[in-house]
C-alpha cells in the first residue's frame, strides 16, 4: 500500500504540509474519536460553494433554479462515492474492525464522506485556492457530463411550466392518505388540474416523492392533449 | 442618498473595482432582467461555507450536527434581513414600481436576498478573502450572540438524547391526519414512547413542524418522571 501523503500527491496533485490532517480525513468514526466528521462538514460546505461558483461561470445563461438543480446533481452521494471509488479511497481509509469486516470500505456513505473530508483537509492545509483546484480535478468528468438545465428539471417544475405555457392555473397537490408507521410510512398524493378536470395519483416514501410521481403522471396524461 | 459604491466603502469596508457588480447585487428582479438572482445564489453558497469555516474554528469541541445547527441558526432569513435592515439596504435597493409602492424595500426576503447578492458581488470582485472579511464584519454580532450547542438542539434531538440517557428506545412518530388542501395542509402527528406507554400529539403546517411539537410535548410529560 502506498503511503497516504504519496496518494494525495499522485491522485489529488496536492502535497500536504501537515500530513496529520490527511490522516484524520481518512479516519472513519468507527476507528477513532479523532475522526473525519468535522472535516467532512467543512469539506461539504466548501464543495457546495466551489461547485456553485464553477456552475455560475460555466453556465452564464442559467437562472438561479437551474444552478441549484445542477449543483444538487453534482454533489449527490452517488457522484461523490464514485469519485471516492475512482480515487482508491477504499484501500487507504482507516476503519474500525467491525466496519472493516462488514465491507465498510465499499459503502457509498463512507466513501462520499471521505471525499468531502479530504477536500476539507486540503482547505485547511492549503487554503481555498488549493481546495478549488482539487475540486476542479475531481469533478472534471461529472461537470462535463452534467445534463443541461432543461433536462435537470423535476416533474413538478416541468408540469408547472407546461401549464403556464398554455395559460392554465397551477396544479393542486393534496395528501390523500398516509399509511404505515414512522420511517416506513407511505404517502398517497393526488395532483389535480382543475381547468382540465384531470386527477392523477402518486405514491412514495415522502410527500415530495409522491408529488413528483403524481406530477409525472399528469404530464403523461396532458402531453397528448396540450402539445 | 449616498452613492452605492460609497455605501459599500462605509458599511462593508470594501471598495468595488467594478461598481456595476454592486449595482446588479442591489437590483431586485422587479426592476430589471439584469437582477441579483444569480449573485444571490453564489453569495448564499459562499456565505454557508464562510459561516461553516468560522464555526469550525470557533467551536473546536462541537460535533458535526452541532455545527450544522449553528450554521442554520446564523444564515436563516430573519438574521439576514436584520443585517440588511441594519446596513440600510432598504434605502439603496433598486425595485420595480409595484414593489416600491407596496413597501418591498422592507420585505424580509428582499433584504435577505440582497445581503447574499452583495456577498456574491464582493466574492467576484475581490476574491474569497475579501468576501470572508465582509462576512466576518456583517456577522460579528450574530456570531457573538449564537447560543451554545446544547441550546441549539431541536426538540426531537433533545427527546432522543433524553431517552437514550435513560436506556429507553427511540420514540415513534406517526402522521395521524392530514387536513386541508395543497399549501394550506395541516399535519397531525402522534409521538409515542412505547416503554412508557405515553403518547403526545403535535400539529403544524408540515410533518416536521408537527413532529417537533409532539416531541416538545413528550419532553414536558417525561421531564418530571425521568429527571
Amino acid at each position: 500500500m502506498t503511503s497516504r501523503p504519496r496518494w494525495a500527491e499522485t491522485r489529488l496533485r496536492y502535497s500536504f504540509k501537515d500530513p496529520s490532517l490527511l490522516e484524520r480525513a481518512l479516519t472513519h468514526r468507527s476507528a477513532s474519536k479523532d475522526n473525519n466528521e468535522r472535516l467532512e462538514y467543512l469539506g461539504d460546505s466548501f464543495l457546495s460553494f466551489a461547485v456553485a461558483r464553477q456552475l455560475y461561470e460555466r453556465r452564464p445563461a442559467d437562472a438561479e433554479g437551474d444552478l441549484s438543480r445542477g449543483r444538487a446533481a453534482l454533489v449527490k452521494q452517488s457522484t461523490l462515492a464514485a469519485i471516492g471509488q475512482d480515487l482508491g479511497i477504499d484501500s487507504i481509509i482507516i476503519l474500525g474492525q467491525g466496519e472493516l469486516r462488514s465491507g465498510g470500505a465499499q459503502r457509498s456513505a463512507i466513501l462520499a464522506d471521505a471525499v468531502e473530508a479530504v477536500i476539507g483537509a486540503v482547505l485547511l492545509d492549503g487554503g481555498p485556492e488549493a481546495a478549488e483546484a482539487v475540486v476542479a480535478l475531481l469533478f472534471a468528468q461529472p461537470f462535463d457530463e452534467l445534463p443541461d438545465a432543461a433536462a435537470l428539471k423535476d416533474a413538478k417544475t416541468k408540469l408547472q411550466e407546461l401549464l403556464q405555457g398554455h395559460g392554465l392555473g397551477l396544479p393542486v397537490y393534496k395528501v390523500d392518505a398516509v399509511t404505515g408507521r414512522d420511517h416506513e410510512q407511505t404517502f398517497d398524493v393526488v395532483c389535480e388540474v382543475e381547468e382540465k378536470n384531470v386527477q392523477t395519483t402518486g405514491q412514495g416514501p415522502s410527500r415530495r416523492h409522491a408529488e413528483q410521481q403524481a406530477a409525472a403522471a399528469m404530464i403523461s396524461v396532458l402531453a397528448g392533449e396540450l402539445d
